[in-house]
This record gives C-alpha cells, sequence and structure tokens, in this order.
C-alpha cells in the first residue's frame, strides 16, 4: 500500500480535483483511482498476480501512469522498457523479466513482430493507443470497463515493485529491482525536498519509462498535484503544453532544456506558468544553466542527481543554490546535496571516507537503494555493498555537502597519468559561443595513454575551427586538459533513452581491436 | 541507517548549525553527532548489543536526545519510560522490556530504590543528570568521553527502534514495538505536511519519552532545524524559552496550551518568534481554540492526530484550516486528514469503510505502523488486523477527507440507547466562561445505564451553579447529551504522563464494584 496509498489518499481528499491531463482527455482522483483499482482487476483476469512482471512499450500518456498504479495496485512488478532499444534489446527484457503480459500503444504495433520472433513467452498483449486494437488483444479501457473494482492487494515495504533497466550507455541492460519502499521514499524525499504540493501541475515530457520522470510520479501524486502529458519530448510540444495546462513544474534533461531554448517558438512569456525545472540524469552545461537563468529569472531551476540503482533519488541542488554571481555562485556546478532519505559518502579506491575536495567514488545507502540487479547475483555484489550502492560516479563534496560531480569513473581521461574529467572539459567547451553541442571522450594515444578529443555540433550558423576551440579552452583549463583534436558533426550527438549522450558509441571507432582500461 | 541518516547528513552539510540547545548549553551538528557515535561506542563497552534493550527515566534534556539517536546508532532498542508512573509500573516496564541498562537523571534518583526493590535485572546505569555521579554508575558524559566514534550499525528497515510503552489511562501498560522505517516515516511525512526546514527551531516542552514529543524529535532533525528543550512543561519556563532561543515551534497538549494561556507572565508580544504550535494527543476544546487564534494570529496552529501504535502520526489538520468564521470554521472540531504517508478509514463493526459522515471507528495502515504490542501477540492480533491498526477512536469524516473525532471508543457515553460523545459535551461546557477544565464521564445509572456527568474545574474567581452549566449545556447540544449531574473540583483533573485526562481514575469511584460495558 506504500504507492497506491498516495492515488487513494487524493481521492479520499481531493476526489473532484484533476488527477490526468492529456491532451483533451482529463480524469478527476476520484476517477483515475477507481480506474486503476478496475484495471488491476482486469489484469488479475488475465491470470497476472503478485510479483509477476508487466511490461509496457508505449509513449507518455495519463494510461502510462495508470498501468504503473494499475501494477502497484496488484502487487505486480512493472517492467517499463526503454524506447530506443533494438527489437532484440526489448526482447531480451521480456525474456529477462520474463513478463507474460505486455502493453503496446500505436507507436510500437509495427515493431512487435521483430520483437516477438525473438520473445516468445508473451501470453497477454494490452493494447493502450487510440487506434483499432489488433486481433486477439484486450484493449486498456475495456479492460477497466469490463472488471468491478480489485481490493487493493497491500504490496508495500521490500515487495518487489518493478525492474528498471539500465542500459544504453553501459554494455548489456542490467534488471534492477526495485521495492515498493525504494520508490515511495524516493518521492517522498523529493517531494519533500522540491516543496511539492497539491498545487503542482507536472508535465511528463522526459520518457515515462525512464526513473527520472518516474521518480516525479510518484513525488507529485504523493503531494497531491497533478500530472500533465505530451506523447513525446518535442520542444514546441513541451511550450504548447506548458501553456495549454499552464504546468507548474517539468522535469528535463540538460539537452531537452538546451533544446527547448533553441526552438523556433520559444519564448520567455510562453513559460509564465512555469514555477520549477527539474534537471538531471547528466550536467548541465554551465553556458546553458546560465543562459536559463539570466532569461528565465522566475523559474526555479533544481538539478536532481540520481541513478536507477537509487529509485532514482541522490542529491538535490534546489533553486536557491542556482544563483550567477558572488561567492555561491559555484554551486551552480554542484549537483546538490543528499535528499531527505539519502546518506551519502565520497570514498577512495579503499572504501574509506576521503576528506572534503578529494575526488573519489559516490557511494549512497538508504531506504531507496536497489534490491539489487535481477538474476545477476556477482553484478549485484559488485555494486551493493554492505548496503551501499557505489555509484561509478567521481565527485567531490564541499564543506556544506554540496558534491561536485567530476566525471562517470568509466568516461574518465587518463593522459599521461593525469586524470582528465570530461564533463569539466565540455562545460569549458560549452562556453564558445559557437558550440550547440560537445561531448569528449578518450581516445588511444601512443604517447599519453589516452588523449582528450572533443566532438562538437556547431550552431547551424556558426563557423569555428579546431585551433579555436583548443585555443578558447586553454584560457579556462589546464593545458593537459585541453583537447588535442577535435572533430566537427552537422547531425545531433547520438542519445541514450533517457537523453543521455552515448559516450560508448562515440569512442568505439577510435578503440576498435583495443582493450580500454575502465577505472 | 533510517533514523541517523539524519544527524549525519545534518553533520554533513551544516556542521556549524545549531543542533541542541539548553540552558547555557549548546552543541553543534557536527559535535552532536560525534557524542552519539561515542555514546554507542559507550554503551557496546557496556555490553550493550544490536537489538537490546535500554531504559532511560529522566526529564528533558539535550542528553534524552543523545540517548535516542546513541540507541539508534547501535542498533539497540529504546523503552522511554513514563514520568508519571509508579515504581511498580516502572519496575514493570523494565522487567517486561528486559532492559539491563537504564539511564537516569537527577530528578529520578530518589525513586531509584523503590523502582530496583522489583526490577533486580538492570546491570549497568547511566547517570545522565547534572550532580554527583551514584557510586558503581556511569556517567552520561563520561561515557562519551571516554571512547571513539563507533561506526553506525546500520539498522534500518523493520530493525526494532524502541518499546514505547503506553499507559495510564488504559489498564496495563503494552509496550508497542516501533522499527526504525515505522519512526522515520512518520517523522518524513510530518516535516513534509508541516513544511519544517532547517529555519526551524524546536522547543522540547511537552515530555520526551512520550512520542507525540519523539514524532518532533524526528521530524525536525529530517529537516535540519534544531532542538531547545525545557527540563518539564511549566508555562512560565515555556515562555522564557521561547524569548530566550526564538524558538519557532512547539508541540503541546491542549491542557498545556490551555495553562500558557492562563499563565500570569503571558502576554502575546512574548510568543514574538513563535511560527507555530502543533498541539494533539486530545482535542482542544473550541473555547482555547478560538482563544488562540484571536490573541496569537501570527501562529499557525496544526493539530497532530495518531496514538503510539502509529509512531504516533495518522493526520494532520493545518494552519489553513484553523479560521474562526465562515463555511469552513467547522474545520477548527476536525483532526485533520491523513499525513503523507497514512492510508485511513472510518469503518463500521463489521469492518467495511462507512459514508462519509457516519461514526465509526478510525483504522490506519503505512510505513508507520507498529510491528505489534511486546510478547502480547493476542492484543496485538486485536489490535492489528491485516496491517491495520484498529485505533480505538470513533470519527466521521467529510467529504475531503477530513476526521472528526467523536470519542475515544471506550469513552463513549451509552445512555438511554443514544451515544454520547464525552468529547462534544466537553467542548460545548468548556464554553461557559466560569469553566477552566472539564471532563465528562458515564456513570452508572438505574434508568439509562450510564448517566453523562461533568466533571469542572472552575477560574479562581468564578462562581457557577450546576444548574447554570446544565442550562449553558441545552443551549448547544441535544438534550439527551447534557450532563445530568455536575461536579465541582478545586484542584486540577488528574492527568496522564502524556498530558491526557485519566477518566479512568475519575470513573474508578463511581463503578467500584460493577463491571463497565466498554465498546
Amino acid at each position: 500500500m506504500y504507492l497506491t496509498q498516495a492515488i487513494k489518499s487524493n481521492a479520499q481528499q481531493q476526489s473532484e480535483a484533476i488527477a490526468t491531463r492529456f491532451g483533451k482527455r482529463t480524469q478527476t482522483w476520484r476517477s483515475f483511482t477507481d480506474r486503476v483499482a478496475r484495471l488491476a482487476a482486469g489484469l488479475a483476469s488475465l491470470g497476472v498476480r503478485r510479483g509477476d512482471r508487466v511490461a509496457i512499450l508505449a509513449l507518455n500518456s495519463d494510461r502510462y501512469l495508470e498501468y504503473y498504479y494499475g501494477c502497484y495496485w496488484l502487487g505486480a512488478a512493472v517492467v517499463p522498457m526503454n524506447l530506443r532499444w533494438s527489437p532484440a534489446e526489448n526482447a531480451y527484457s521480456l525474456n529477462d523479466s520474463g513478463a507474460q503480459t505486455l502493453f503496446v500503444d500505436d507507436a510500437f504495433l509495427k515493431a512487435m513482430p521483430a520483437i516477438l520472433a525473438e520473445a516468445k513467452d508473451v501470453k497477454h498483449f494490452v493494447f493502450t493507443g487510440e487506434g483499432e486494437t489488433p486481433e486477439g488483444w484486450h484493449r486498456h479501457d475495456q479492460l477497466i470497463a469490463a472488471h468491478e473494482p480489485a481490493e487493493d492487494a497491500g504490496a508495500g515495504g521490500h515487495d518487489l515493485a518493478g525492474i528498471f533497466y539500465t542500459g544504453g550507455t553501459t554494455g548489456f541492460p542490467k534488471g534492477v529491482m526495485l521495492s515498493h519502499l525504494a520508490i515511495w521514499s524516493s518521492g517522498m524525499a523529493m517531494a519533500f525536498n522540491l516543496g511539492c504540493s497539491s498545487r503542482t501541475n507536472y508535465l511528463h515530457a522526459a520518457p515515462m519509462f525512464h526513473l527520472a520522470d518516474g521518480a516525479m510520479s510518484n513525488c507529485v501524486t504523493v503531494a497531491g498535484g497533478s500530472h500533465s502529458f505530451i506523447a513525446a519530448f518535442d520542444p514546441a510540444k513541451v511550450l504548447d503544453a506548458i501553456e495549454q495546462h499552464a504546468v507548474t513544474d517539468v522535469l528535463l534533461v540538460p539537452t531537452m532544456v538546451q533544446m527547448l531554448l533553441n526552438a523556433e517558438s520559444y519564448s520567455p512569456a510562453r513559460l509564465a506558468s512555469l514555477q520549477r525545472v527539474i534537471y538531471g540524469a547528466s550536467p548541465m552545461p554551465e553556458g546553458v544553466i546560465r543562459r536559463c537563468l539570466t532569461e528565465l529569472p522566475e523559474v526555479g531551476f533544481a538539478q536532481a542527481y540520481g541513478q536507477t540503482e537509487l529509485a532514482p533519488l541522490a542529491t538535490i541542488n534546489p533553486p536557491e543554490q542556482h544563483v550567477l554571481d558572488g561567492p555561491n555562485s559555484q554551486r551552480l556546478r554542484s549537483a546538490g546535496r543528499a535528499c531527505a532519505c539519502v546518506e551519502l559518502k565520497i570514498v577512495g579506491d579503499d572504501g574509506q571516507e576521503l576528506p572534503r575536495g578529494q575526488v573519489g567514488e559516490v557511494i549512497v545507502r538508504g531506504p531507496n537503494t536497489m534490491t539489487g540487479y535481477w538474476k545477476l547475483p556477482e553484478q549485484t555484489a559488485a555494486t551493493l555493498k554492505n548496503g551501499w550502492v557505489h555509484t561509478g560516479d567521481a565527485a567531490w563534496m564541499d564543506d556544506e555537502g554540496y558534491i561536485y560531480i567530476a566525471d562517470r569513473l568509466k568516461d574518465m581521461i587518463i593522459s599521461g597519468g593525469e586524470n582528465v574529467f570530461s564533463a569539466e572539459v565540455e562545460s569549458a567547451i560549452s562556453k564558445h559561443p559557437a558550440v550547440r553541442e560537445v561531448a569528449v571522450v578518450g581516445i588511444p594515444s601512443e604517447q599519453w595513454g589516452e588523449s582528450v578529443h572533443a566532438i562538437i555540433v556547431p550552431h547551424a550558423d556558426a563557423k569555428v575551427s579546431e585551433q579555436e576551440i583548443i585555443e578558447h579552452s586553454k584560457g579556462l583549463i589546464a593545458h593537459y586538459k585541453c583537447p588535442r583534436s577535435v572533430e566537427f558533426r552537422g547531425e545531433p550527438l547520438p542519445l541514450s533513452g533517457a537523453g543521455k549522450v552515448l559516450k560508448r558509441d562515440l569512442r568505439a571507432p577510435y578503440w576498435e581491436g583495443r582493450e580500454r582500461q575502465v577505472n
């Protein structure tokens, strides 16, 4: 009852308030909670039992939120599938999780034959879209209409709430097992630290399969706020939805923020209702966050840092710490500090806490930590040691507990024996006015082991040379950190489903036939 | 690490901020957390192991808070003893819990021989007071000074955090087992629903052994606020402490609020720093809350309702719902609605949820529910059914989820087949200007089964007759609810350690030799 408690409380305390807004469709909390209880009954009628996995492959919608809470209500585990995956990867997550029931919307019907050719154990299909229901499939709305509300199965605590596959940037996907307690405590901490309330109207613009948005689902629900949706991120549609629904809060990854500011239809006036942008999943280039604060002074920017293994919240950098000038302006570069339910340390290779200011690995524990990786005891033991999740992120901490992410440990470049943090180099390069997107990776070097290589997407009308970028960098950071080579590209950088730049893919051509030492 | 996480985060994020203020003594969060870790090591040196019970019998102080967190740090279970108990009751809680280590301050040294004559298993005594350490006892500060900080044992989740004896108003004390998760989630929900922050400066004026104040301990700590203490409730000392320490928040039971307003040294100007009064444990007579809102318009009044079995929070009625006039003024009589972690229903005798407006029993579930009564499986099964705590409180709910406590089920008077809720009668009588304190109980009646009896303590200079009270009541409530007999007393009504009127004691002389039917 941990996760379903909030929707029941909302139905009890504000039954006629808006729960969801999707296009022209709205649901009150009374109706939403009723539909969730009926959907749970519908799933039970298909034979789904407590602990069974139920997968979904769909764009954002109000029905996606019903799917989440319907599974929690029944005590089944959600398996939200990554929209960017290949059919083989999608089939892998179905086979690995053992999901026998799958929700699919219009957008992914075409992909089904290729996926199902490799995933033969799925028995029940629920069409959660708008078009015609494929033959032999159940229809989301009809499953709801045909069943009386089920009793909440009472799942909670350490019961499995979902398996969230992480992948895209790090080899084969691993299924992160999260309990009701983990997801609930992360949502509670976020609601408390962000100060969400029943006046919060959150726009699901980032993909709902990803826990960055998933955390906001629970945070907003526990606070009694309302949910608006767009099917998929598109800068123009985000602007339209914010205006149309009077959205107060949105979570975006930094690349999305950039695209929003660069959109043709963007103007600060269109964001008048917006009170807060939560950004995360990767660091915001300093040039971008400075532009945000200058152009949108009424909007609070908050960084949320975490990872799926933390359900997903570790730290929050609140709007008060987003200032452009003065002694606290260094906090702009911070990922924030431990949120209300989290214990966080920076440790060295020996696992001992490091003095403030020294870069080491971020480790975290709390009620929000994962139960483990599904069916992967060795990887679980390597990441979850003595209750602490080892994040694989390198960071340092200041005297007030704010952490500064130096890099993913595996994206750190070791050049001539010196550690170079790609994020720091990217931040410097991003300040050049011609630079629209930038990624920095380590490529093989006879002389240095690895050398610093920058891949840049310039603004459409900008002219800039390799030498100019290198000189610009030398004005901002130590010489050994500056790129030794620069590559310009016309098309956007490749992104994971969560909107992170796929550095593995960028590095791959350079490392063909070689083994890269990963820290 | 659930409960200790907050003090570690405070030491990490605001090491030099004030954690505790007691008289002239202050501790920073760095120092407080260090002392807690050393106290845990000191307790370990006495042989205290994870899961062992450690009792305390002491007035409020900063050391009391160290005791709480020291036990949590070590994974030991706290047993905070009731200050009002007889030696026999105190001995019972020591014997029943099996505590072998006991903290005692100056105030209770005299009581020790009588207690220890019946509790012979206590092996280690820690003197937590200011005077001379008794021979053979350990001294709180020396246990701290003599030991290096221990590693946090990492207790959390369903690990036992404490055994809290409830009693005073209901027969023999029962030990309520609360987990780390239960106490933590109640504190988190309270911090979220009250909007506490690092600017909160809370005064421990209610006794710290009781969970009403205990909940605030965790709520304030998780929010990063600071703690001030007075040794025991005294209206003049509360006023002094609020002025001296610039207190922002205080929790008081209604009788204490009344005493504060009636204190000679009271003036609204002395409460200038005060932002919020949280009251609970029993309903506030309407006359008193009206006086509060009129005289202290800058102070937010919030009611917290719950019980030890809920660690202890069930509902909060926020300051916004405390208005004197207009359609929402009925909310003044509400105990509020389910807090962020709680699922709450009003059920009939058959356990089914009742329609809004009908009086039934309040039942609650959530991560905050007790594990059970210590060594009392039958009582546990009677109270904790299918995960729901049956509170024994009768209440109804309005259309926005606000509940209105009608009575303790066992204080409800059945007179001539009609249910009379003593709280409603008390509220009516309290509006008479001569009435300082009032309690209404059922006494035996040949004709009616029970008849309504009022016991009144008038203001010092007031003159009032039985007939006048009965007539006053008839002007406000139905005739069958009005007292049939009224008794006047010169001394205050007897209170439990938690400040609740001991109705059992008031009823006892009337029921001698008879059995009262309890609902």
